[in-house]
């Protein structure tokens, strides 16, 4: 039996909000945040809504040495009846658990985090920005905070989650970028952590992604550890195709991180009849279809961006300009329909929409 | 040029040390740390020794999140004339700034850095335990601590080094192990981060050492992530085996840790006129060997345990005792004479040890 009195401290001073076109991502944080904690003996306990601070810690901390983490990443928004939402939040809290699966981590209730979640934002409404395109960005996490310098498993943990008011991805509109295939460095492999959303996976991805950056590159394209033949994943995106007028993403393999707009993505193309095949892709696939014509969109999906269009791949010394370097129609579509789907001005026939306001049934 | 200077807050209290029959690894730790920073604008500064205390840490600093971190472990020694002693701490320093190259982070002046390290443990020195096989644990580690949520690599820092004071490592003597090869994880992949000492690679690696333990065996066998085929690493150790009269280690191939006491196994075994061979070793191999009667021993290397005998290797259903499941005489020249140059009662021919109290050459 889960406790789930949620104890609130309120901050007795509020920050100034940053202007809305001055809204960067991931910088500026809200007033207030939500922590628990876990011991063997008392499980997760003491969950309580407190002043955003900084947190004291052993520099023993488990974290710190060996990397035993988790996080997730999802958003609210205003809807234009001014009602706080979220986007298939439940996806995000059943993936944290399979991440806290694969790391050894003790599992959270889902339901009570999603009521955390929800308190905490209803909380920090004044938050979520109104202009287009921004919106209120969620990050819980999960870090092994035991004062211990051995290489196992945590006996303590900490479940935060802190709230950060974005603007737009796209300032003037959606974009497409140039990508490099990425042939020197590897993010993940089977057997590895790929598939779990966990520090160590990001940390690899740094040395890659700044040496594509200082080629003119905006992101890489990862291959697989293997054969490093078959695509992963852009950046920290999963990846679409729309070959000779089929849309074709990578299976989920173990190596992938299985992402929310992935899934809603698949969702909504199949909705619209398009077809859609998990399956592997190679590269030489790709090169061919572009050779041949038939490689007529590329675009990346991930909750930051929603969709990003890739306009050049560059694989070696082949340059592969795709669609004419624009947004492709399909691209085009989805962002607009779960941009839609989010702020709550296109219908939402899946039921992805959770109403901050409304409480859920949880069983007291 | 660096700021060389190292500023002291002395503790106004001093902990009680531990008994020394009651000492554990890495869970007690000395009065004081050592800490620097780093600013893009200042580098590396603020040098200090303070008293040993929990840091204050923004929730959104870049380690919780993505992992950004590197360490390095090595141990304090007394003499028996008294005397505090490094092993090999250059190397230590070396590597660190090997793993900040991988991992985005800025360098450090590894010179500097032993400096500092000599200054703490000398400041230290009551806690190094004087009972056989005792000795101070120092561990560096850096972690990122800018509070923002992007991937990318963090603008800010922290150097730290906590010391803890260690028992023996082999109780009763030092004792075989039962180990399982690993066929399902992988703890790194050529191309990916196997061989910086980061977080990641160590948090992967705990499900694997989770699911062994509970099969009874004490650690795995990491094989390659390519073919898993080729042996990498034991537990966090490096690995050797002696295949008829023969010394065989993986080669360093860019998903194994170099690791300072495989290097000086190494030294050792040549100076003595054993042929060694750093090569790729394929299980198989090893699993012939034994079936021919030629596998003579097998062990791991690390800083924590020197030398760890493998007395059985299980590979699925082949469960190989080795060497009747005794501890091999190459295994225990090497533990006698690494531990006897690291506590100053075996000669020193290859100036591995470093003096806590003489002074570097620095320039002022």
């Amino acid at each position: 039996m889960v406790d789930r009195r949620i104890r609130q401290e309120l901050a007795s001073t509020k920050k100034e909000k940053p202007a809305p076109d001055q809204l960067q991502f991931g910088k500026e944080f809200t007033d207030h945040m939500f922590i628990m904690d876990y011991t063997p003996n008392e499980g997760w306990h003491d969950a309580r809504i407190v002043p955003y601070q900084n947190i004291s810690i052993d520099p023993s901390a488990m974290v710190f040495h060996y990397g035993q983490s988790v996080f997730e990443g999802l958003k609210a928004y205003l809807s234009p009846e001014g009602e706080a939402q979220l986007f298939r939040p439940d996806i995000n809290l059943k993936r944290i658990n399979n991440s806290n699966e694969r790391m050894c981590i003790p599992k959270i209730d889902e339901e009570f985090a999603l009521d955390a979640m929800k308190e905490l934002v209803a909380l920090e409404k004044d938050w979520i920005p109104e202009a287009e395109g921004t919106s209120l960005y969620i990050r819980p996490f999960i870090i092994s905070t035991e004062p211990f310098l051995g290489v196992a498993p945590s006996h303590n943990y900490k479940f935060i989650v802190i709230l950060s008011p974005v603007g737009a991805y796209y300032k003037e509109g959606i974009n497409p970028v140039k990508i490099a295939v990425e042939n020197k460095y590897v993010r993940a492999v089977t057997g590895g952590t790929g598939e779990a959303k966990t520090g160590g996976n990001y940390a690899s991805s740094l040395k890659a992604q700044e040496e594509a950056n200082k080629n003119g590159y905006a992101q890489v394209l990862w291959l697989d550890g293997v054969e490093k033949e078959y695509i992963e994943e852009v950046g920290s995106m999963n990846v679409f195709f729309k070959i000779n007028g089929e849309i074709v993403t990578p299976e989920l393999n173990g190596s992938i991180l299985e992402g929310v707009t992935r899934s809603t993505a698949i969702r909504l193309l199949e909705h619209w009849n398009y077809p859609v095949s998990e399956r592997r892709v190679s590269m030489q696939e790709v090169y061919q279809a572009h050779q041949d014509g038939q490689l007529e969109e590329a675009f990346g999906t991930g909750t930051a961006a929603v969709v990003s269009p890739i306009g050049q791949l560059s694989w070696g010394d082949q340059h592969m300009v795709i669609n004419e370097g624009q947004t492709g129609e399909v691209a085009k579509a989805l962002y607009d329909n779960v941009t839609g789907i989010q702020y709550g001005t296109v219908e939402d026939p899946f039921g992805w929409i959770t109403k901050v306001n409304e409480t859920s049934v949880v069983e007291q």
